[in-house]
Parts: structure tokens; C-alpha cells; sequence
């Protein structure tokens, strides 16, 4: 058996913090241990408590004065994408058509899959991400190479081949027969293997005839312990075009709630322009509404409303999410910089602990994983991210005036990023040391 | 006579880039040269050439595959506040009281000034930024602490010591007389000294009475070559103050234009929410509208409207700028990135070239300054920046596809960040190599 203390400050939470003092919501040791065996937490405590208990002879790694929170959580990318992330000029439907459907071509080459595979999740480990809901491309091989890579590193890990048969370029087209038959593969190969899960990935709405959305619907009630992620409401051109596709649907939502799509496995990006109807019955059905903030930006979207999601009298299950390559940033920190400008430009703050709990337990209840990631609670798997505050000058100058753990929070998100994460740990091993640079 | 050839590729804006495509709008070398003389560009172009007109012996630093502009310039910062960046949750009003304005009394103390000083143009020089427009404190010792440093490093720097009478705590409050005896010393030591300029600075209309704003008046009229910088229609709580105060000005804007303060000189950092009156004298004066992209969103004041402000039919003269400690970063790389994005949310795109003219060139016309700095031609300081758009991982990565100069610019704003400043040249002198890390 492998045994290992991780000493560190130690931030956990428990609820979502109401407001910066909110110590009730969290966790918290300043000179903290986690007794790490086989990949899990064993103990976590003091490190003087979790030292004793673990007896002679284990190695300490010692990460003082550096914060130890679980790895962050990703709720959306696209791994395909990361070759054209950044393109310009173009909002949603324009930047698909001309940049991202021909860069997904490239990945009917499995071995360009397997490369970019690898260059994506070595991101995600260099900016402390240790899972993600990912998009691969039409093309089974993507999937194939992305859960292979993913398995090799033994990172938990959602993906799923995108189901598309419309308004694509021929090469990026499946059948409503093929999509199914794929997906069903891959979901008999992958989900449930090591730490690994799938998700049924209708594209969205656009891309999938009435005939798909069937056989999504069909997957999704054959396989309910499957994920399901889609797109919904992300831009206006967007919603009018799935609405003139599906004029009976009554609205965008509506169309995914007629194929029986809606559920607390469910995760759909972006959900910026919601009807109360809409808001309603994602509400209703447990659905998440997943925030990408860098993207609704960056393709000048629009501002997803998390607080009035939040605290409507039905609320939303929310989760955060880099939306690479429509979002520009892989990392969460980055991500929830933005995200608390969106929501100012709504008119209110987010607190730092709640963009914390956000990409850690947040996004892990979001995805129903709370039992395995999200927390340092005992018997979770050990997937951390050590966070350095001191990172950069400019960071270390401000660092001096900070003297809450709330200060320290938003400095990270403020002004840090991958420079700030000092080491990611994958199931109790180190994950970023060994990165080429 | 000290002499030295850099040599990488070349680009400097002759105009405003209408498209990712125009290239009538700027000068490119592939493999460029520059002969710089005692600071500054005595020769430009083919890098074959320049080396011929040098003769033998001239040491040169070869810079290729790197991209090499002229400095980037910031418009409008604040030196004090390095310690307050990144402060949580307030919004404009409230984030001076809370945060800005107990900060800025720590400048009582010169050493604490010559520390900041010193920390700031270390990020100036780490991020490319060879010119900046800063706000001082109340204190005069905080505006010769900041000259001092930058007359050191031989930096074109503008500066003065904020004008502040009211609605601010005793400690940081003048007076109408002594902010004009403070104001007219400084100009009388500093202003035209090396490369240094000043800039009378009230820094607002909230925090100077009209007394005071009567003695920015004469030392306007007074000094008709200093600059003149302010804060104006950042956000709707500061509007509705500002004009509760000067209810007979009209508007805000009106209340500058009372005691002379609009003109080609005078810059005026947020200009969100001007109204057509506002901006149309604006226009006819000359005075500059400073864009401030990371401060609209954290501080959640509002979107700068650049292309409607540029494209109405009577233009506003247009600057960007990072406005450090309300905006959260340093680089002017980072601050186009957000330019774009509020761009975006206006329902524009502004393309990569122009974003890299405004700060470059554009923002030389904005401070009148063409004749020294912002582009490469002969005779203009050497004021450079060096950079890499393979500086990181994912940046490589994304390089990989990138087939046109306008590409590769808007990869650098959008993924780019002090990493990838390979090298600032002060005056045809390497600065940033020599920074400690």
C-alpha cells in the first residue's frame, strides 16, 4: 500500500459561503495533513494529528505556506478546439463554420487526436484542473483517444463523442444509426473504467435532426448513470435558428425536454438567455446551467445571470467551466476572474469563497461526483491543486496588505494562473512536476 | 557614441488597421533591422541594409523569430494602489473609500513611495509598457519619488500629483493654494527633465471643490504643455454626485469645460456614459476618451463604447489604458484581450492590428507624442518591446496554425500575458533582463 502526508494550508468546503467570513461554510487548517493512501484520502486533519495517527516513516510532502484545495473542476470544454482558440473576430454560428468544424476535421487522424489529447490534459494539470466534462469530436477515434489518455494518467475524467448530422461539413457529419451505435461503444468500453465516465453529447440542437435527438434520448434511457452535456441558449442567432428548426419545441429548452434530455445528470453550457419558463424547468428536471464565463465573453454572447439563477425561487444547479477553445483560458482561475466581472456587469459580486466552492464541491455536486472529488473529505479521491499566492512579483507586493484567507482567495483568481499553481496531484500522485516546460 | 543593431521583425503602425488584412496601415520587416544611437532609432528597415549603412564592428542583438513594436503606453494607471489591486466586492465610490483612499495615505512616507515607485516600473518594464500616464498621490513626495525613479531609468514617464480638497480623508486633502504651490513646484522641477513630463491632476470632480478646480484652471493656462488628466463617467453613482455638486455645469462633462480643462492635452480616463452632448464637445476639443477594459469589468462600471466613440460623426480622440488598481493587470496584452471582449459586448469586434495600433502609435497620438515614441521611424527613442508568441505551452501549440501576422497579434492579446515579452528596450537600453524574477 502507498502512503504519503501532504502538509499545507488546507481549504475545503462544506456549503456554499454566503458571504468572505463565512468560516461556517468551509474548512480550514493553517498548518493542515492529509494522509494519502492509494490515491485516497485516508485522514485528514492537523498535520501534528494526521502525523501521529499515520505512525513512523511516512514521506511528508511539505507544501507550506502554500493553500491545498481539491483540483479544480472543468463543467465544459472542447479538447478538439485548442489549436484554434483565439480566433477572432466572429460570434457563435460564424466562429463554428469558419474556425472550429474544420479544425475537428484534423481528428479523423487518430494520431493527431492522441497528440492533442495529451497537450489537453497536460494543460489541465498545469493549471491544477483534475476534471473535466469534455467534448471530443464526431469522430469515434477522438473519444478513443482522449479516454486512452485520460486512463493513462488516472485523471476522472467525462468525455464523449459529439453526436451531429446537420448543419456540419460533410466529414463531421454522423447518422442518427451511427451516432447511436458510436456512442453505445463507447460507453460499453469507457464509462465506469478506472475513473473514467461518458457523456451522451449531442452538439446541440443545430446539428442534430429530430431522428438524433431520438437516439440521444434512447441513450440517455438506456445508460441513466451516463452524463448527458449539450449546448443550450448561448446566443440570439443561435436561439432563433434552433427555434425555426423546431417550431412545435415552444422554446430552445423545450427542445431538449421533448427528447427526454432534461436531468439531474445534465449539464448544459452556456444557458445565458433563459426565459422564466426555461430557467423553470431546468429548475424543475435538477438540469445544470453551466457558466462559461471567459467564452460569453470572448464571443461577446452575453452575461450569464449566475445570482438570479442562484436565488430564484427555482433555482438552478450552476457549475463553472472554461468553454476552450470558445473560451480563452484554461485555466479556473482565470475563469473565475471573469466570472466575477460577468456577474458585476450584472449588477452584483461573487464572494472569492463562493467562486472557490463553485469550481471545487460546486461543480462537483453539479455533477453528482461530491462522493469521490470537490472536498478533502476522508475517503475522497486525493486529486488536489497547490496554490503558490506569491507566485509572481506583482502578486507577491499585493500579498503583503492581504490578511484574510478570503483576501488571499481573490488574489489568486485576480491575478493568478497557471504560474500560481505549484503542484497538481492526480489520485495522490504529482501531476505537474514532471510537465515539459 | 553608443551604437547597436536589433534585429527580429519588425512592425509599426502608420494609421489606424481598418482590417486584419490592411496592410497599407503599417510597416513590416520580416527580417528587420534598427540602428539605434544613443537611445534612439537612427535607421530602420531590412536588416541586410541597416547592417550595410552600419559598417563593421556595431554589436547586434538578434532578437528573431521574436516581433519587435515599439513600447507599449498606458494611459492611465495609478502607482499607488499596486497594494490595493485585486480588493473585493466594490464597486467605484466605495472602492476609493474603502480601499484606495487609506491605501494612498501610506505616502506620507518617501520611502514607502520610492518602494512603490520602484515595484511599479519594474511591471511597466516587465510588460513591454515604456510610457505611462500615472496618477500620484495627494502628497507631493509621492510624485518625486515617482519622477526620481523614472528619471533613473531614463523612462518617458508622465505623471503628477493628484488635486484632492473634499470627500476624501483629511490626510489626503489640500487645499486649492497648496495644491497649486505643490503642482506648480513639481512642473518647475520636473516637467520636460530628461523624458519626463507632467500632468496636472484633479482627480476628479467629487474630490476637488471649485476653488480648486479653478486653481487646475491657472495652471492649465499657465502651463499650456503639460498634460491635464482626470477621471470622468466612470459609473452612475459618480455621475449623479458629480453632478449634484456642479448643478449648474449641465452635466459632467460640463464641469471640466467650466474651468477650462477639455483641450488636446487633457485626458479623461472611463468615459463610459457620456451622452451625445458630452461627447460632441469632447470631440470638438480635442480631449482624449481613455478606454480602461479590465477596470470596466471588475469594477463593473460599464462598457466603453470604442467603435461608436471612434465612428461618430464627430470622433472622440481614443487611448487605452489599464487603469492599475481599479484594473487588474499590468500588460497592455492582457488589457487589449479585454478590450476586445467589452468590444464584443457592444456588438463590435475590433481586429488585432488596430487593438496593437491604439496602444502603440494611437496611443502616442493620444498624448501628442509621435515625434518620440510609438512607432519605429528614424529619429524616434528606442523604446521597444521584444515578443514571443511561442512564450508558453499553449501558445506553441495554438502557433502552430496561425498563418497570418494578424493571428499571431491576436494570439498574443489573447493568450499572451509578461511571459511573453521577451525583452523592453528603454531607450535602445535592455530593461527588463536585468529585473529580479
Amino acid at each position: 500500500m502507498s502512503r504519503r502526508i501532504i502538509r499545507g494550508r488546507m481549504l475545503s468546503f462544506e456549503a456554499i459561503p454566503q458571504a468572505p467570513d463565512d468560516a461556517a461554510a468551509y474548512w480550514y487548517e493553517a498548518d493542515g495533513g492529509l494522509l494519502v493512501e492509494d490515491g485516497k484520502i485516508a485522514r485528514r486533519g492537523s498535520f501534528a494529528e494526521v502525523s501521529a495517527a499515520a505512525g513512523e516513516g511516512v514521506p511528508v510532502d511539505d507544501h507550506r505556506p502554500h493553500l491545498i484545495l481539491p483540483g479544480f473542476i472543468d463543467a465544459h470544454a472542447h479538447y478538439p478546439q485548442m489549436q484554434v482558440i483565439a480566433s477572432f473576430g466572429a460570434e457563435l454560428l460564424e466562429w463554428l463554420n469558419k474556425y472550429t468544424f474544420p479544425e475537428e476535421t484534423k481528428f479523423s487522424d487518430p494520431a493527431h487526436g492522441e497528440r492533442i489529447a495529451k497537450a489537453f490534459l497536460d494543460e489541465m494539470v498545469r493549471n491544477g484542473t483534475t476534471t473535466s466534462a469534455v467534448y471530443c469530436t464526431m469522430r469515434r477515434e477522438s473519444a478513443e483517444a482522449f479516454f486512452a489518455e485520460a486512463e493513462r494518467r488516472n485523471m476522472a475524467m467525462i468525455a464523449g463523442k459529439v453526436m451531429m448530422d446537420r448543419n456540419a461539413p460533410d466529414a463531421l457529419t454522423d447518422t442518427p444509426q451511427s451516432s447511436y451505435d458510436d456512442s453505445k461503444a463507447l460507453i460499453g468500453r469507457w464509462h465506469g473504467r478506472g475513473r473514467l465516465s461518458y457523456a451522451i453529447t449531442p452538439r446541440f440542437a443545430i446539428t442534430s435532426t429530430p431522428e438524433q435527438l431520438e437516439m440521444a434520448q434512447a441513450l440517455v434511457a438506456e445508460h441513466p448513470d451516463c452524463y448527458m452535456q449539450t449546448h443550450l441558449s448561448e446566443n440570439h442567432a443561435e436561439i432563433a435558428l434552433a427555434n425555426a428548426l423546431f417550431p412545435k419545441a415552444g422554446d430552445y429548452t423545450g427542445v431538449y425536454e421533448r427528447y427526454g434530455l432534461l436531468g439531474p445528470k445534465s449539464l448544459f453550457g452556456h444557458c445565458i438567455h433563459l426565459s422564466e419558463r426555461e430557467a423553470d424547468v431546468l429548475s424543475e428536471t435538477g438540469s445544470v446551467a453551466v457558466f462559461c464565463p471567459t467564452s460569453n465573453l470572448f464571443l461577446g454572447s452575453g452575461l450569464f445571470d449566475w445570482q438570479r439563477y442562484r436565488n430564484r425561487a427555482k433555482p438552478l444547479r450552476t457549475a463553472m467551466a472554461t468553454d476552450v477553445g470558445g473560451g480563452t483560458n484554461y485555466s479556473m482561475l482565470r475563469t473565475m476572474d471573469e466570472g466575477y466581472k460577468v456577474i458585476a456587469l450584472n449588477g452584483e459580486k461573487i464572494n472569492p469563497l463562493a467562486s472557490f466552492w463553485q469550481v471545487t464541491r460546486g461543480n462537483a455536486e453539479a455533477l453528482s461526483l461530491t462522493d469521490g472529488i470537490g472536498t478533502l473529505d476522508e475517503g475522497s479521491d486525493a486529486d488536489l491543486v497547490v496554490l503558490d499566492a506569491n507566485a509572481t512579483p506583482a502578486m507577491r507586493l499585493r500579498m503583503e496588505t492581504v490578511g484574510t484567507l478570503a483576501e488571499e482567495l481573490f488574489l489568486l483568481q485576480t491575478l493568478g494562473d497557471d504560474r500560481a499553481v505549484a503542484e497538481t496531484y492526480v489520485a495522490g500522485q504529482k501531476a505537474k512536476a514532471g510537465l515539459a516546460g
